[in-house]
């Protein structure tokens, strides 16, 4: 479709519509299958899965820098880039990286994991060299910032490697043994790691599927936010996770709003994370 | 190129070599021109230029959903989906949102002002359903996961919404006033708005430049984190940016480390985002 022509699309993808019919299940929304959208164009992005198994074929060189460059090419508040990330390649340190993140075997066959660090080192070493006071650096906002910019970024990276052919996975587990991690990684004061990316060549005749999310109703507001879907949109939802589990063969998988719920259930719960602002304050970051 | 059949390209796209001389300008990463990117693989992701000037030409039926689409395919910490949107098209509603985000005019021009939100309110309703007392949820690790997960699907809008040949605008401003803005939109308890996203079609005629970013060096960090980078990188980039607001017309614009520093000076260069935490604790965010 020329998309400059016409606001309505005249074809659409059968591609996008398997793509959108995974994605949503039995709750695809209408207006997408007439949505410029519909004519494949954003196939790639909706085509994500996850990947945790990978061949053991190396990465052409110049894959880290590509991905960084995408990554550089996200939005960055008031370009101040206060982020960065390392990339993690030698097997030793790869296979203690997995240690640290929930000892997940896929980061140790993946030939590459990024970790994406919140970094205002670099920031408050630039107030020092321009004799600036930096206090705005002590506030919470500033760690948010970070945090957002780090993660703008790393979606760039993950889009831009599935483009190049490769999967991803992103490793929240990267936030279980943060100062251990942090050890490793050799980071400095007002850095943290904030998860991480395993990246490499899916495994041969590795098969995903795309994983269905909630409904749209279920997180999209028009104009003003409702609670209203919730009831519903979720008892759908628990139904295509039910379906999703079953062809997948996972049968003691628990409802989604179940397992949601026992996954925050208590500080337990979280796997070492709750303590995570506390790590945040002993390597300098204020939270004011 | 095929990717597949062999290591190394054998074609630079011209677009690519330029996209990326424009990303870093005098600190082109020699390893780049050699990556698997050079095809042009990349280029959509590495021409990303904010736009901050619209169109008043309507959006195609169904862009939104297919945004919001896009949005939901990228990762998401344990399926939890612990974000929200709200999409404000009403020109009144936009307007009162322009105000509180640092009154900036594009928003008013853009047919559509994303507001990406952090939501536990979703998941403490599930909780509430499944009779879990939910304590994990008092932790700032989920407000962080929240915000994490958020800002990828935020990431992914963005890629959609240029590949369908919109402009976009990421607003950080939503956090100048996050309580007015919350109250705009009727957002519960455990709701905040991150951050904003404009999203329109490119004013007629608009000429938008790639702004450089930081040499590589400068963040990009192989197995270690290292800091001996700084001095060498920030000059070549201050210099990189000197010449990029010359370019632009922009004589009065301090050197880039000169402006970085003043941004973060004292809790009042941070536009009243100084009073975020207290505000999170206020909507009910636990941050234990």
């Amino acid at each position: 479709m020329n998309y400059e022509d016409s606001g309505t699309p005249t074809e659409i993808s059968q591609t996008f519509r398997e793509l959108v019919v995974q994605r949503y299940a039995l709750a695809m929304p209408e207006r997408l299958l007439g949505s410029p959208a519909s004519d494949g164009t954003l196939d790639e992005l909706l085509a994500h899965k996850s990947v945790r198994s990978f061949s053991d074929r190396p990465l052409p060189e110049g894959t880290i820098e590509a991905l960084v460059a995408a990554a550089q090419s996200a939005s960055t508040s008031s370009n101040l880039q206060t982020w960065s990330v390392v990339a993690v390649q030698d097997p030793e340190r790869k296979s203690q990286a997995a240690t640290w993140c929930a000892n997940q075997e896929f980061i140790r066959q993946a030939p590459l994991f990024f970790v994406f660090i919140a970094d205002l080192a670099r920031l408050t070493w630039v107030c020092e060299q321009e004799g600036s006071p930096g206090e705005g650096l002590d506030y919470f906002e500033m760690f948010l910032m970070a945090a957002l910019d780090a993660t703008l970024a790393a979606q760039n990276a993950a889009v831009a490697a599935e483009k190049l052919g490769l999967g991803i996975c992103c490793v929240g587990g990267a936030r279980n043994h943060p100062r251990e991690l942090a050890e490793l990684l050799r980071l400095p004061p007002r850095t943290i790691g904030l998860f991480g990316m395993a990246v490499g060549w899916p495994a041969e005749g590795l098969t995903t599927t795309v994983k269905p999310r909630l409904p749209q109703p279920g997180l999209l507001h028009y104009e003003t936010y409702g609670e209203a879907a919730w009831g519903d949109q979720v008892a759908a939802y628990n139904a295509i996770m039910n379906a999703f589990f079953e062809e997948q063969g996972m049968t003691d998988h628990p409802v989604w709003s179940k397992g949601s719920a026992q996954r925050v259930a208590s500080a337990k719960s979280l796997s070492g994370r709750h303590v995570f602002r506390q790590i945040l304050e002993e390597r300098g970051f204020g939270l004011k």
